[in-house]
């Protein structure tokens, strides 16, 4: 089976754009001139330097990151950010607030715990995280040091559609799994973060964007590697970086630019998803798990009311080329992840195996 | 200037072996008949499950881990493990013994000082650590929680000849830039780790080899990501590992095996090292930096009387494809580093373009 005629719905690590991999092969063994594969370069080279400065150039062009925030490259995914962010937020006042709005967001919400005192400000809990807590619906403490929230949750397919007001507060918040696929507002953050292998570049690389005003507040155990102090003052080469992964993020923001930046991936985004909640809501088969103002543009859960049906669908769809559509382990069902790099070809061979499903097995 | 002209000597990241990254590059947007890129893959999908198995298995049988000890692959580099080594056991005891014979080992002491009692058991600081302490110059503590050193010192040029005795205390090792060049009776050690940018792989890879008896002893604030007892609980994937990185450790194993494994890489390491000391030993314009009991066969430090020919032989060096001689900034000099991937060639072509430049520059 060639590449083409695969599709590859998997929530992260996830499909890469073409392009990008095809460019990464062709200089795979020789980049440049220099003799050298980019995974061989010393990171205090005058090439990968180079390299370093223009993929994060590139971002800040990107997301329109203003000059108030600092770019970082960093390792140990997003589950990392869960210790660091109130390791170097906290701070003297010891207490943040968090929203629980999935599995990931609990984990941090968890974690944060070890270090100071946590408000669970809202949660989505009582209705198996189908939804998004309004703003009427979050409890704000004003003596917080930081609000917390994820963007997007991954195993629920829902996205908060709004970013919370806080007043004072900073926001911290996970992108991990729609950064890049719209415009953010970063000035309305204190912290951004994003496990790079959904919308960015191979797993690897967490992706931190902070208000430098932040920065320095860190408790005195915190580990050389997780003070954001530390790595801003050494533009995340306080040691070696994850250079390769760096590397392919940069040509991934090449193909990006090429479509038209993040107001082209936002149109395009939006379609793609519309195409299959359209075939979920027409459908007397296949039901949407999210609630309607909650649906993910990034990852559509659905489910039938059966598990064997729902069994059967992944199964023929593997026979198709379209992977990796199992809902994860903790919810059932299915999962249509349509990251930035997912085609629009991809979705239409999705939508038109999910109606000759329906049809073969009409209920 | 084609692959093949150049020699790479960067101390890390650094050369891999053609073979590996040529592998890599046939396969990087398909692997296999999968129709992914390896970067692609979900970790959780049996397919990448079945690589990071294969790796596992290939990685422990090279270095002959006993079933006391796992396998950890995580990230953060060498530098993670300064802070996560005391973290996890540092235990009840509440103090560690540091051998302290160069710059990360130094930083490694002063990380461990935010998590206990830190004893300086021995150090070459006295002779800016161009030499290793003797067994009779270190003084252990019986009830440190472990003994602390650096196997390889890589600024410094210098590498430890034997195993310190510490009777009833584990050894925690920093392997990063020897592992895999020689055997090693890993059963001697509590903790060794890696970073892999030296003999295995892109940097963004750490791989840790821990004696499980050790685990399940950290301190109350460590951050999730950095308990060696989750990481075997869930056997590094409690979130993403960084799956491209464990993937070319995979085919640099393959090719370490072709070349007879550390056995192999032994031989040829000691003899391509031997190469260029012969070279300095007969020299009267270079000088080897390490005392001649110490010295590194990994990193061979020199210089000459004078800074300005220093500069003379680096720049000259380039332009002939012999890349990063020069020394770490905070030594001066050159450095060769001959890792297991530099070939025989480029140490040939180092020895003869010495030589030259000695002729050149009469002293």
């Amino acid at each position: 089976m060639t590449r083409k005629e695969t599709f590859n719905f998997s929530s992260g690590p996830s499909v890469l754009p073409a392009e990008a991999l095809e460019r990464a092969g062709a200089e795979i063994c020789n980049f440049g001139s220099s003799g050298m594969s980019v995974m061989e370069m010393s990171h205090r080279s005058p090439i990968y330097e180079g390299i370093f400065a223009e993929v994060k150039t590139k971002l800040k062009k990107a997301l329109s990151v203003p000059d108030s925030h600092e770019i970082l490259f960093l390792q140990g995914g997003a589950s990392m950010q869960f210790s660091m962010i109130p390791m170097n937020l906290m701070g003297e006042k010891g207490c943040a607030d968090y929203a629980v709005t999935g599995n990931f967001s609990d984990t941090a919400y968890k974690e944060a715990k070890k270090y100071g005192t946590v408000n669970l400000a809202a949660s989505s809990e009582d209705k198996n995280h189908t939804y998004i807590p309004a703003q009427n619906e979050i409890t704000t403490d004003p003596n917080a040091s930081y609000f917390y929230y994820c963007a997007n949750n991954t195993i629920y397919g829902t996205q908060w559609k709004y970013v919370p007001e806080t007043g004072a507060v900073p926001i911290a918040c996970d992108m991990s799994s729609e950064i890049l696929s719209k415009p953010v507002d970063i000035k309305k953050y204190g912290v951004i973060f994003a496990g790079a292998q959904k919308n960015m570049a191979p797993a690897g690389l967490t992706v931190v964007i902070i208000d430098k005003a932040l920065a320095g507040r860190e408790l005195p155990f915190t580990p050389l590697m997780m003070s954001y102090g530390l790595m801003i003052e050494k533009d995340s080469m306080f040691n070696t970086p994850p250079c390769w992964n760096i590397y392919i993020l940069g040509l991934v923001l090449d193909w990006l630019e090429s479509r038209g930046g993040v107001i082209g991936m936002e149109k395009e985004t939006v379609e793609k998803a519309k195409m299959v909640y359209d075939v979920l809501d027409e459908s007397r088969l296949f039901n949407a798990c999210a609630e309607p103002g909650a649906r993910s543009n990034m990852n559509i859960t659905f489910r039938t009311k059966s598990r064997e049906i729902d069994a059967a669908f992944v199964k023929e769809a593997e026979a198709r080329g379209l992977l990796n559509l199992k809902g994860h382990r903790s919810v059932g069902g299915m999962r249509a992840s349509v990251y930035n790099a997912q085609p629009i070809e991809g979705i239409l061979a999705l939508a038109e195996y999910m109606r000759d499903f329906e049809v073969k097995n009409r209920v």
